[in-house]
């Protein structure tokens, strides 16, 4: 995707188009490329979903979301009205078959007549395969259609194989757009070009030279009014098994023969699939999970999690880390220690490359390792700690500094959101950035072992004060191997 | 030396004590480190040279050059008028048997005693063999004395050798402070730090991974008033044969032993011997000489050297750049471009490591190689270019970005003068960053054989414009490998 280019005039179908994804973030998105003029007059957004909204309806619908959630200098009016005319609503239930599909099909077969034909499926899981028999049936899908799924792409290897096939069948595997909004933010896809345009970082990308990785997405919020989902899902399937390994993916990958989208995500394949499986003795040592107390979010006290999804007791873990290990020859004997939660101390999300330590010091003091630190968000930027002479003190002392490039400011730019990026992505038909069937599904293979493991008890749940970085059991998983999470690293 | 460290007292005797070096940097630095309470009060500075002064006229001049040269919110006058009372002048050529020492003697061995005594000779080096042989026959040399030689020691392999052997036959080696202020520069120092204290640096620090090294010093101004001096010496004895060869010598030596004096020094000795001796063919192809015209220093048109010399013609260079070689395995195939010049663009002291280009690319565009930058002066900082992604741009665009230290704001202190921290070593005695004899005899003896080769007209003397980057043959030279200064890399 380059910002400012002129795609052809397309449909946009949102299916569960009242829900909150499409007021934060969909929409918002498409009024950015609109404002870069990226969307052009005949192009037609068509929200469907059960409730009986008009078209007017559903544009206020639209207008308050922009109005929200578009940055203030942005918010011209004019163009909202503008984008808002390009917005159209039909009430239908996407998984029945005896919906309101032939106003779907008079409007997508009226004049304008656009080319590309995107389905965007914001409705659960459960429901893409009916969604996509229906697509079929009424005969909307053509050869340019492109279908996006957002997460959770299942629940368990079985359901995402089921899901992967019941759309498979009706759209072939290059025109699904299974959407990971991390690797839509800039740091990550930062990522390749940190490690294969710069020859000294790639020579440093071993396990000669690197001690140990660690990938961390922390959340300050609670669960908010999502407790009914997550609670049967859970941070291992919320975030692990998609935007985590993700990311480690992007880490850990061999270098890709080209940029061409089954190029990368053969790499990343194979790091999936070199995951060391873990045993129940591994998720024993290994693995970490954790539940929110009351506590504080900010200056704000908050409750627990039992207290914020009204329920007695539950087992649901929103807060997991586990020391992986990618069994290739680049990686052998390092671990990736990933971790996530919910109302951490902290919103970020980041990689933190730790150097190994000298075994010899010319100085009095071991100097500290270098550290390589990805910054995903916020704060997007890269930076190097290093150690250098503490100015005017003797000739042998040592002071830790970093160099840093903080990515925003640097490119004077406002940083798009993931979702910019990626939808027009969809639009080109350019699935680089989108996680393939396989990947899918290799992932879940590595997961599900855990998740078993887990409801056999063999991992109790830690319970951690909101406002804290989690369990005290994640600082001892990494102390068994000498090391440290970022935020208590010297 | 540690800034606010507690010295002994001292006696600290200037011969020469009426020139400029005393005035613009001796004073100075001791009353900066007087301010930081490290000159004890019992401290003596005494000024010797062959006018007639009185004390106070003495201190009337050290006032005048403190006012003029302490940065203005340090230059307290009660701290001045304090600090003078510590200084004293006797008027005594340090050359001849026959002059004042008496008074010298006589004050030296009034109450108070101090146990160390420093002799800093800021003369003439054809003085230095005199002044040190009746320094002896008075009976001066104390077991706790040193003696601070200020460059050019010699002007040729001979000449340093007898000064060498004329300083050596009344102090011994290790109290004999052969001054380079670059060595005193904070980021002269901070290679040592960068180097040995980053393991991912010394991971990077060879000819697999470096292309090219260049250390460039680089001033603005002319000759001003030392020509009589400087066209007798030039570039290369005034800059090469000492500064950059020193500097050289951080960059390229192996890891000390120690940070002990002698075990640094025997690392750039090695370094010093293993330059590869430049043939008659090596002159002509890899040195060039020049000499600025007329152009302009800043927004100020500027006269020639020969004008500014008032002369009819010199064969003396203003500018140098030299391809050099070091003949080790961590070296071998890697250029050292050497240049220092006047009259140039921009005043800088620097060292560019550039890393090698990969060979192979992801990207549609060949990445440009990473360069580590270590800025010397001014601006102390270092800085590693990257390539990284261009934000919202297409998926594999790059751009050019770096991430950047500043030291002088990053530590919020000013940054003392190089004269500082070398003067409490001499006080100190420690010698870690003065040049032993041997390092000078062998920096002489790879020069001469340059020098020899240029008297016999084997490089022609090139022109540059005042205001330049030096003449073009400079470009040439590097471009014949494929290579580029700093300032026109991409």
């Amino acid at each position: 995707m380059k910002q400012g280019q002129t795609h052809s005039s397309f449909d946009f179908i949102i299916f569960g188009a009242t829900g909150d994804l499409t007021k934060r973030k969909l929409l918002p998105a498409l009024f950015y490329r609109y404002l870069d003029q990226e969307i052009p007059s005949k192009t037609r957004i068509i929200g469907a979903a059960r409730s009986q909204l008009s078209n007017e309806e559903f544009r206020a619908q639209a207008r308050d979301g922009l109005n929200q959630f578009v940055q203030e200098p942005d918010r011209n009016p004019e163009k909202i009205e503008a984008f808002l005319q390009q917005i159209f609503y039909i009430s239908l239930n996407g998984a029945e078959a005896e919906s309101n599909w032939p106003a779907l099909l008079n409007l997508l077969s009226s004049d304008p007549q656009n080319d590309i034909r995107i389905f965007y499926l914001a409705t659960s899981p459960k429901l893409y395969g009916a969604i996509c028999d229906n697509l079929s049936n009424e005969g909307l899908i053509t050869e340019n259609s492109r279908v996006v799924l957002e997460k959770p792409i299942g629940t368990s290897l079985a359901t995402a194989q089921d899901i992967n096939n019941s759309v498979g069948k009706h759209f072939p595997e290059n025109h699904i757009f299974r959407i990971d909004h991390y690797l839509g933010k800039e740091t990550v896809q930062n990522i390749i070009a940190l490690r294969f345009a710069n020859p000294v970082f790639e020579r440093l990308w071993n396990s000669d030279v690197i001690d140990y990785v660690q990938i961390t997405a922390a959340e300050t919020v609670g669960i908010g009014n999502r407790g009914g989902y997550y609670d049967g899902a859970g941070a291992l399937r919320d975030m692990v098994q998609n935007h985590l390994l993700q990311v480690l993916c992007m880490v850990a990958m061999d270098p890709p023969i080209s940029l061409e989208a089954d190029d990368l995500r053969n790499e990343k394949l194979k790091i999936l699939r070199s995951l060391s499986p873990m045993s129940e003795e591994d998720i024993r040592l290994n693995t970490v999970r954790g539940q929110y107390d009351a506590g504080m979010e900010g200056n704000k006290p908050v409750s627990s999690y039992l207290e914020d999804l009204k329920k007695e007791n539950s087992n649901t873990e929103t807060y997991v880390a586990i020391c992986a290990h990618v069994n290739t020859s680049r990686w052998s004997s390092v671990p990736f220690y990933l971790r996530t939660g919910k109302r951490m101390a902290e919103k970020t999300s980041e990689v933190v490359i730790q150097f190994k330590r000298s075994a010899w010091s010319l100085f009095p003091t071991m100097p500290e390792p270098n550290r390589l630190h990805i910054r995903i968000q916020p704060d997007e930027g890269v930076s190097l700690s290093l150690q250098v002479k503490d100015p005017s003190k003797s000739h042998d002392s040592l002071r830790s500094t970093f160099i840093d490039i903080d990515f925003s400011p640097a490119f004077h730019i406002r940083y798009p959101d993931a979702y910019e990026g990626l939808l027009m992505d969809v639009v080109e038909g350019d699935p680089l950035l989108f996680i393939r069937n396989d990947e899918v599904e290799a992932a879940w293979r590595w997961v599900e072992p855990i998740l078993k493991g887990w409801s056999k008890g063999l991992v109790p749940l830690s319970h951690y004060k909101s406002g804290s970085w989690g369990p005290n059991e994640a600082n001892k998983l990494l102390a068994k191997n000498g090391h440290l999470w970022h935020e208590v690293m010297p």
